[in-house]
């Protein structure tokens, strides 16, 4: 196609669904990386998709069951069957602010199969709150935690289980909160085992990550 | 001096001790201005003080009962008696590395007639040790937290109680901590109400503030 | 409510108003859980919020009193009367730009039972215009310290009085203001014993702890 | 112990060894820890610990079969047998600076009972080197990639296979690698799905987090 | 003309065409300058040019065939023939996104000689596209390489020629890419040997660069 | 005025004009202030003032002669006669885009008295164009000197002559300029002798020191 | 010499001493200059210069009248007699530990043949030190002020007098004063007109800018 | 060998030496690799070398005319003869105190066959001093500019020659030069065309770069 290189062997070789991350191309890219990629019959999902794309897509008229999450800004086609897992991930956030970011990683694990369950508003300046989920959380094979602002929350989730938890600080704060940068920081330096991060506001990458552990997990090798 | 401009009003206009930091100041200037100081009968504390300028002032045999605060770093000089308070400020530290900013937070409430109890190692990641001082923390007027690393103890702390947190980030931590930029950072952002900030480091500064207001509010205006 | 867990005892345990802070909530859900929270009888405090936020909650008809605090974008809606402090809150600013996070502090000051006096555009470039202010200072509790651009203000008040200092840095400034960054450095950094800092442009946080030293120096423990 | 705050209900919790982060404790407390954890008889790992430390332990004479490991600046007692997983997790540098960081991961994976295989050296400057270990990296359920200056090693890798990538940004680099800081901004905005980011020179947390995937792997919930 | 210094003196002295940078200039002096610099029969390129602008180039009549290339935001004037390079410059992007400025860098190498060719979306996640192209990039004189996010590609690149690469970092990416820091590091901490690097977006100076290059080793001296 | 503390005896104290900075301010206020200082019978200069602001203050119809510096965005109130200074300050740019700043610099040197010389464009990537003016330069008492991207001008100016050169940095310029970060930097470590900087975009400030100098010198004491 | 280029013009040129800025020089490299300077009579100034280089300088037994400046850090060689300023210059610090940039930038205005004043530990934590000084500030020509920590004496000092104010910023400070970063933002955001600020500790910088600002004034043109 | 993966196919692909680069490395290490490469009979480089690991590789006897460049910090062992470049790459430093890195870019370029000539101390502070070179600088196919502080000298050279330069920004300088930051934005901010740029400190990767331009351009293709 010239401006992309569409890699049809992914699919297969990482187990991942076809993934169209939308900032920086054209609705007219976007339409066309869309097309090439449903063609094969697999299943598609575009992030970060202003809703104005998804309404081009649905006029081609070429996409049946296409779907706009709109929380999510994903475009979503589901063409083939998914098989959901045994298992939950708790999506867990610290603020009602934090929803988008939630919504793409639940999108995306659910695209992969996964089953979520989102854990809202559970910011650890009113630890009982969280404390109520905590059987829920201790059950969990794997964890997604999302916070702004101070991002305390992975440390705290990171200390009540033994799983791992994978944390996605947000551009959710104002002032010394720099778009994110103190909230990355504080889960970069998380003193709870098991934590690892993921890019400011990255709620796919959470998604596909917990999604692949889950898998590993639900089919032991 | 020359080299240095003595405040002997201040003691009296705010009710400070007198205070040396010592740091970028040679051994030489620090005995002048603490001889200084000290001729007037006033309390004395300095900061940030290497042992070997302790051994200098010794030597000078000039300060009776003057005593060294190794784990502190400080220099302390009571000629004064110093008057207790009636209620206790309680200084939380994340870790057992955040010690010497503690025991500078104690020597510096202390000398200024506060008495303390140190809460020591209660980090967020292993929430029972803390949860087991609510009740302390719910009584204290005024609460010191200090932490490194990620720095989340002061909004964990700051959602239990109701009286103002005054929270002290410390360098400990390697990489992405920053030298305490992370910690700094979590607390400036902190969800929790009531927490303010001082400096990397500065358990000088947050022992003067919580002692300023245990004071005002035991001496009731 | 799925998008938020709203804490109720909060209220109580913390002796705090109710508070919803707007940004990255949808209208719809800052109605919904200012709804929820003005049920309980409770005064409801919405800060940073757009003034098409008000009127769509005025046009619900459900909450009489309601009121745009238009300078500080709070919403206000006193349910509950509020017992005015004795002693007054001096909230002093460097510069005209800096009245919004005043009016912020001022407003959170005052739903939580505080009295407060604004001392405008006192910047240290000019200080006799601050120094006419002495007495009214050095009579206070505490002080709620506001300045952009370099923030030296702080400093300057911290150094005048015996009471703890709260500063609050603003975003006013261009070029290597860097967007608060410069102000807060500042404050962070100051010689003035007493003074402790929370993040640029956070009004409220000043308040909020303003108010909460206050009341525990009125109502003596 | 005052300084100290044991947690030992975390060993049963969350299935992890007892452990003490050394940076920032005195020798004596070191060795008060180790001796308060290592009485419970189970597997103890001190890391970042100078060769003196665990001089001043063996001198105790307390505890048998404690080894230091030099190149993880690791101390270790295995009091209890260490069950060895099935697979084996792929511990990959891309230069031989990066060894240390790479020893710190493998101590810590051991500890807790994985079979560790150190790809050492196969920076993406040279790809034949990288490639010629594909096949054992697809065959993993969880891999390790650890690299400084650049940091691009983790993209590679992640875009090899279908598994979680845990990458790890050293301080290895001069000038603009500022500390590890270009390695973790790489590893952080990495086009390649699955891989999540510790702390610069964290090892320990690596080896934890891929131990803690591979457990949950290997006992198939 | 007092707000501008043309330099006739560059185009013989360096070599150079006319080039006008837009930003900061009002239409109305661009098209001041436009004229004066194609007054002398010179071939002119106007960068980072708003189409408006180029619509009021027209409207003066003045230019026969000025023309605007919409990827690359360039005006170009072609008044004098420009001599094909026998050698061709491959412009390798990471992404999609990264076309406008690879279009820049294509549009300024063409207006100075030289012939380009696209290779376009082959990023470091999926080195198979990229590896197809591995002759041809042995083949080039010299090659620029486009990546945002990581930037990791001219590493890769780097370590599969012998000739010089010059790397644009974008900045395209989200959270940590921060506007293209995290590319910009990760290119100047190759570990690659060859690669130099340009300012973030700056694809007419890697055009500019690589023709002053290839023309050099066209013209052997 | 509640909103501002206006400081009639700066004028005479400093022998500066009244000068309204007038961002974030409300266009109400500055219309206040204007008025107050007005009063007096002083100049007035309203800086980084939108036309609109301009077009209100005009409607008042109480400033005869009120004029708008378009590219200065600066309002001027002329009602005192402003004496000439003998010598003439160079105000030098490095390109056209930094003439907005320039103009600033321009409009307050002028109403206080200063005669000022715009060289303009003639940054050191085309030495000759510069060094046409030395000796013009090589005349002044003082000189401005304003540039943005690398910023290198300055130290190249001040290595020619033997008067102080103040420079500004401005915020012309893309990618690794962040915003006049990069000509910030250049400047402050100028090898040049004499080299002052002021804040980022600050031409007012330049102007206002520049004739501070002056008129010392003019006016010998 | 190769590794040097020594400008014997700019003692003319500029009327400046030959200077050398010993940092990154070897021993040997600092003597062969110095001689090559001191062969044609000037005088020299060598700056940071450890005092071991003294001593090396000292035996060569080729400078008669050499001495070191060790606040300084300063080698002073005096061969021609230097003509006293009538007017004295202040500097103007803010601490004791900022002595060393005042002293340095004392013996750089001395050698210039400017009489100084030093006014030290006058911060604005204590105003009343600082305005007992006022008359004396208000009759300078031109002033040095310098400050680490938050820098804030800079703009106080500004506001008071009607000169230039020439800040320099000082490394004094820990946490987040970040090297001199705090007081050099302070300084660049100063308020106060008329202040402009040179590089972090660089004495040498503000010594000769007020030099040549009073040079100027008082061989009026 | 574990510790390192050594690419003897680099040097006939990419037609360079064998490069050792050993920072991080244990001289253990280095030794092992060094004799490694040696065997082939190629020429081998090893930079940043401390002496005593020259030391310890003269001991092992077994490298004959092996040599330390003291200058550069490098190890060289040229057992394959260089065939010399018939052009000159000039190398022209800022400081005095840029020489190591000089030094290293002449040892890099030398062993890859290039001829080389320093040109020293010629910062754009004293401008004559550069001009001189001018010829010499416009006849060469390829620059390496080297420069601290304000790093503008790539600008100077840059606007004065048509061939590519390649800009090492390095290290030396005090406050807000920032280790190599402001000199390395200062270069990519260059407003000169065919200005490239290096890591901070990289004469290494200079030495190459402008190696691998020469040889294309003297074995024209």
């Amino acid at each position: 196609m010239g401006f992309a290189c569409v890699d049809h062997h992914r699919q297969i070789r990482r187990g991942l669904p076809e993934v169209i991350y939308c900032p920086g191309k054209t609705t007219e890219q976007i339409i066309k990386i869309f097309s090439n990629l449903a063609e094969k019959g697999n299943n598609v999902l575009a992030t970060r998709a202003e809703e104005n794309v998804f309404v081009s897509l649905v006029r081609t008229r070429k996409f049946r069951n296409v779907r706009y999450e709109k929380a999510a800004k994903a475009i979503v086609l589901e063409q083939k069957k998914i098989k959901s897992s045994k298992s939950v991930i708790p999506i867990v956030t610290a603020g009602t602010a934090d929803l988008p970011i939630a919504a793409e990683a639940k999108v995306t694990a659910e695209i992969m199969g996964q089953r979520t369950k989102l854990i809202c508003d559970v910011g650890v300046a009113g630890l009982h709150r969280l404390l109520g989920h905590t059987q829920q959380l201790q059950n969990a094979n794997v964890i997604i935690v999302i916070a702004g602002m101070e991002g305390a929350l992975a440390s705290v989730v990171g200390g009540l289980v033994s799983c791992p938890v994978i944390a996605v600080p947000t551009s959710i704060g104002t002032g010394a909160s720099f778009g994110g940068i103190a909230a990355l920081l504080t889960m970069l330096n998380s003193c709870a085992s098991g934590v690892t991060v993921v890019n400011i506001d990255n709620g796919f990458s959470a998604g596909v990550t917990a999604a692949l552990i889950n898998r590993k997990i639900e089919v032991k090798k």
